[in-house]
């Protein structure tokens, strides 16, 4: 060990090299509540690509297998290392290295934060469309989990936005990817099989991302419907619209109780109308000007009336973005409620109805109980699971993701599968595929240095 | 050889297995102008995915390299065959088997032509938005070359519209990717793997891709310029706006007055501007509602006169369409007037002025020509090179495509590297990229069996 240490400390220096015990105790886990943390043997903090090269053969050479870490907001233990591993951590690679007006596109380094790049994008009128609720997230970290977040509706997760990458192999050599360019046909897309490879295939040191332009004008539009499968139910008629929703969020009513609440908001929604309602549709259209906002609003009005909601109402505009942050916030409201896990699965948008009714009973048979909100637009349902009891609440998640891909779904719609549902990936997905997945494991990563205890055993 | 037919007999039967002499000439080439047609030994036609698995597993028995086809207008070789090789025809299996209204997804057999699956899509008030110019194409082959088109612009390439897969391994495995669902952050990407890939990693039996809404009103303008410069420059302006263009063509002054005379096209240019114009820039908006339309034009118009159009013209319908259709056909124009060879190479938008100034004097070095068209939005531009000379060509060739990587771009941005590019792949490609491609190869067709001489030697 200590000769691992020194070979690290000559790569990136003494002081960036830290003993498990020394370090705080954030690099033992990140924000999965079901993945124990662990203490690292050591935590290295490169700062330049070549360094990563380094440390990569360092740990190579010394036979040490190696947790990726962005900001450590990940929901599936795939930023938690195994006990003495190393974890290579992100936090001093974090300049934006180019915000390319002409081209709309962003250069960064992977400890780049979303807040740090909607800063800078914004600056140019420009957007980085992904907003997974958590702007402290890395875009290391995003990349690596694919993240989608309440606009994925309108822009698409992360995959989208992807041009480029560069990434160090388990080998120290360093692979680029893709560039500024926005498609291409010029062999397989490696790009796009790190994006979502949650740290087990190479560490990306640097990505080019795509940007869009800042559109100025945003509207949100509450929806109360009498019933959770009313209001599913409605979403297909309102991508059928065009109107191209900004966000298309379903919040039931204990979740939005929780979250209205906690942060005091006033929706303006009749208390005659609240007690009718059993789940809200939270709809979002952003515009270039006033103008094609408020035809949109009028449109989108009258859909969501012959869909069913017995009223509509537009939120000025502070109650507005307090919501939404607030629905951003849904999984800390969760867990402070005490949920036990929280479960992301997507599911076909026209199958979400009947997925919930699934997962109610499902919970109900195991006596947990399962409540949430969700990206209604992509079917990707964020159920928090009440049940303490490890057995008893294993058999909910098994129910729920045996429902969830009968009705052509799948166990993760953004979190990844990381170390928390990599027994149930192992049970649902296709036994082909995961035969193919190891060899392209193997294929990148001969000696199971990267991501270990992550998507497979 | 009698052998593999009685083989390949009993899995498709006997009217489906041709041998090559009797087999129609077509077999034996795409659309490439430079890969040289081979006559196949057999072309197999199956009709379901269980007769796609016997007939890769026969072909393994009997050490058969496999090239798949769809309609055979791919234009990198990637559908010529081996001597004596096997052919795996989809002509057969060209069934639409869902077009889901509420989920927007169609699921397809991939012999379905993108016209087939166009009529099916607009009868639901849908549109699969893959246009590249060839509605005979097939689906398979679009997955395949992961083709792009017109409208990428607006709605991306295939690969952001292709959810999931089913494919049929070397070995005959059937491999099910991806579903109806439009996110995921479980596993490996296959699906984004397989798209592209060429033909060489797997054959598609059926595919789910997403559809959209339909909207009504399109509206066609074109704008002047006095320079390709001024043209490729005024492209991200356009961007910037927002109007969000659902195409954004450049056409040079020769082709597009080779399109207009053979199509017999009045753009109602007059003739004092026609003479000053170096270039145009072909711009089509489209909206739900007639009113957005007619506010957008206006932005767009503005817009366009800002960036130095000295006019700008909203042909009416009839032209519009017959202008589109004729840069659809841009490719037959150009093999018409005797084009030697087509590239599609692909940089950053903002690169294209210089990256074509590039392109001209390169080929004037070598003393061929290049003209064309491109999809300006994208970068992506089409270049029909004259130069008889196989040598001289090779060096025009090698110069575009060295300028190209040169500007962060990429050999191809949709047609494909196939036999046609390799050469030039193999060189200009990252050698840590490529080494990694062949070990995906090699991890789903260890023994090299499908897409004999696509993408590698």
């Amino acid at each position: 060990m200590t000769e691992l240490r020194s070979a690290l400390a000559e790569v990136v220096g003494a002081r960036h090299v830290l003993a498990g015990g020394d370090s705080p105790p954030e690099y033992a886990h990140d924000e999965s509540l079901t993945v124990p943390g662990a203490a690292p043997g050591f935590v290295v903090r490169p700062g330049s690509t070549a360094e990563v090269a380094g440390v990569l053969r360092a740990a190579a050479a010394h036979g040490a297998r190696v947790t990726a870490r962005g900001s450590g907001t990940g929901m599936s233990g795939a930023a938690v290392p195994e006990a003495g591993g190393l974890v290579v951590s992100f936090e001093r690679m974090n300049r934006i290295l180019e915000i390319d007006g002409a081209d709309h596109t962003a250069t960064v380094q992977p400890g780049v934060t979303l807040a740090a790049l909607d800063r800078a994008a914004a600056a140019g009128g420009l957007v980085y469309p992904v907003f997974p609720g958590e702007m402290s997230a890395s875009i290391g970290g995003t990349i690596a989990t694919n993240a989608g977040g309440m606009r994925a509706v309108k822009y698409g997760v992360t995959r989208q936005h992807v041009l480029g990458l560069e990434a160090v192999l388990a080998s120290g050599e360093v692979l680029r990817t893709g560039g500024k360019h926005v498609k291409q046909s010029t062999g397989y897309d490696l790009t796009q099989l790190i994006v979502g490879s949650e740290g087990t295939l190479a560490l990306v040191t640097e990505a080019t991302v795509r940007l869009y332009p800042r559109l100025a004008f945003q509207a949100t539009v509450l929806a109360p419907f009498a019933s959770l499968q009313e209001v599913t139910a409605a979403v297909p008629g309102i991508i059928a619209t065009g109107v191209g929703p900004l966000i298309l969020e379903y919040v039931d009513v204990l979740t939005m109780a929780a979250i209205t609440a906690s942060e005091e908001i006033d929706l303006g929604v009749p208390a005659a109308v609240r007690e009718k309602t059993l789940a809200y549709l939270v709809v979002v259209l952003e515009e270039r000007t006033e103008e094609r906002l408020a035809t949109a609003v009028e449109e989108l009005a009258e859909a969501l009336t012959g869909l069913g909601a017995p009223d509509v109402y537009v939120l000025p505009d502070h109650a507005a973005s307090r919501l939404i942050e607030a629905r951003e916030k849904a999984f800390w409201a969760a867990k402070n409620a005490g949920a036990d896990d929280i479960v992301d699965t997507v599911v076909p948008r026209a199958a979400m109805a009947a997925f919930l009714a699934d997962a109610a009973e499902i919970a109900g048979q195991h006596g947990g109980l399962v409540v949430g909100a969700g990206h209604a637009g992509d079917g990707n349902v964020h159920l928090a699971v009440f049940q303490p009891d490890p057995g008893r609440r294993a058999e909910i998640l098994h129910g729920i993701f045996a429902a969830a891909v009968s009705r052509d779904g799948a166990i993760s719609g953004e979190h990844g599968i990381g170390a928390a549902k990599k027994r149930y990936f192992a049970e649902f997905a296709d036994p082909v595929a995961i035969e193919l997945m190891r060899r392209v494991k193997r294929a990148f990563d001969p000696a199971g240095m990267l991501g270990p205890g992550v998507l497979f055993d």
